[in-house]
């Protein structure tokens, strides 16, 4: 789905959909009621139901979200003919643009396993095609010789699980920008990955 | 506190704490009731008080226990005269070994904000002590030329989430050894943080 976002009524789900995933990345998603999300936007539960379904539904649509905004990205990073290190740079770049916004904190720090089976289904082939988009370039840079022989799934891991762990802890009071924070992140990961000649 | 593991009050005290971390990791905090940990352990609610105060006790003594098996090896890597890099691969092989068992995994996946400040302080201060021993070996390394300049902060901040993000993908399924992964991971970072000369 493409988002009108000069809809009046699109551009107020947003907000719902921010304000939702702004109070579970603070408080947990189990400890946010509607209620909650409501009393944020100063409006009654029942105009939130306009919105969205239900709880769950907000969690989903963030993480939905957040998913579909990388998806360019990794399109991207496939019709070009940069070396593979380097579109991995451009790939955790881009992650980390979205981590440092509510939905992309929302993917790194929420569980989906408090959603339904269906949902779940979605967004997990959703970041699967992100992890999987990573490895391959990790794959390519071993046959092509740029990237030292590693297993592509632990290194993918490593790398994702440095830049998901960051919200959990940059909050404010921090004061590195998440690009600041990207490139220190990518410095040892390149050098660690790239083939010694 | 050092734990007398023979005296069988205490054995049973830490079967309820593994039986509580275990829940916790799979269900969530929020979604784990004392009842539910009652009924996996066959006793009563009841006596599952004589063992803890209440749900929050087992979490922050799931946090404190894993904080503590990790002294030891902070302890070890001070007082040692092998080089930064390699001090930094035994903290985090144990730091692995940690994360694979329950507490471990625990201190990984729950949040401290459940927790009274009291607790969270002492939780905070013990990962803060954690996290510091590593970045203290960064800077030892930089000063000796054995290690890249850096951000010390923010490459151990590389390090913990890459290693911390393990228990939230490494489920029942997953075939690959801690041990393994501890090594593939540290393949890259020891890689990406070594100085080139």
């Amino acid at each position: 789905m493409t988002l009108n976002r000069d809809d009046p009524r699109e551009q107020k789900r947003m907000a719902v959909l921010r304000t939702g995933a702004r109070l579970f990345n603070e408080h947990g998603f189990d400890r946010t009621s509607l209620d909650d999300i409501a009393s944020e936007l100063c409006v009654s539960k029942r105009t939130l139901y306009y919105y969205v379904k239900n709880k769950d539904d907000i969690l989903f649509e963030c993480n939905r979200l957040a998913i579909e905004f990388m998806e360019e990205t990794m399109t991207e990073s496939r019709n070009n003919d940069l070396p593979p290190l380097e579109r991995i740079a451009m790939v955790m770049r881009s992650y980390m643009d979205l981590l440092s916004n509510e939905f992309g904190a929302c993917l790194a720090l929420s569980k989906d396993n408090v959603l339904s089976e269906e949902s779940r289904k979605i967004l997990r082939k959703g970041r699967k095609k992100l992890d999987q988009a990573v490895r391959d370039l990790i794959v390519k840079g071993i046959k092509d010789g740029t990237i030292k022989p590693c297993e592509p799934k632990l290194a993918a891991a490593a790398i994702f699980g440095a830049f998901n762990w960051v919200p959990h802890w940059h909050k404010n009071g921090n004061h590195e920008a998440y690009s600041e924070i990207a490139n220190s992140f990518l410095d040892i990961f390149i050098d660690g990955l790239r083939a010694r000649r």
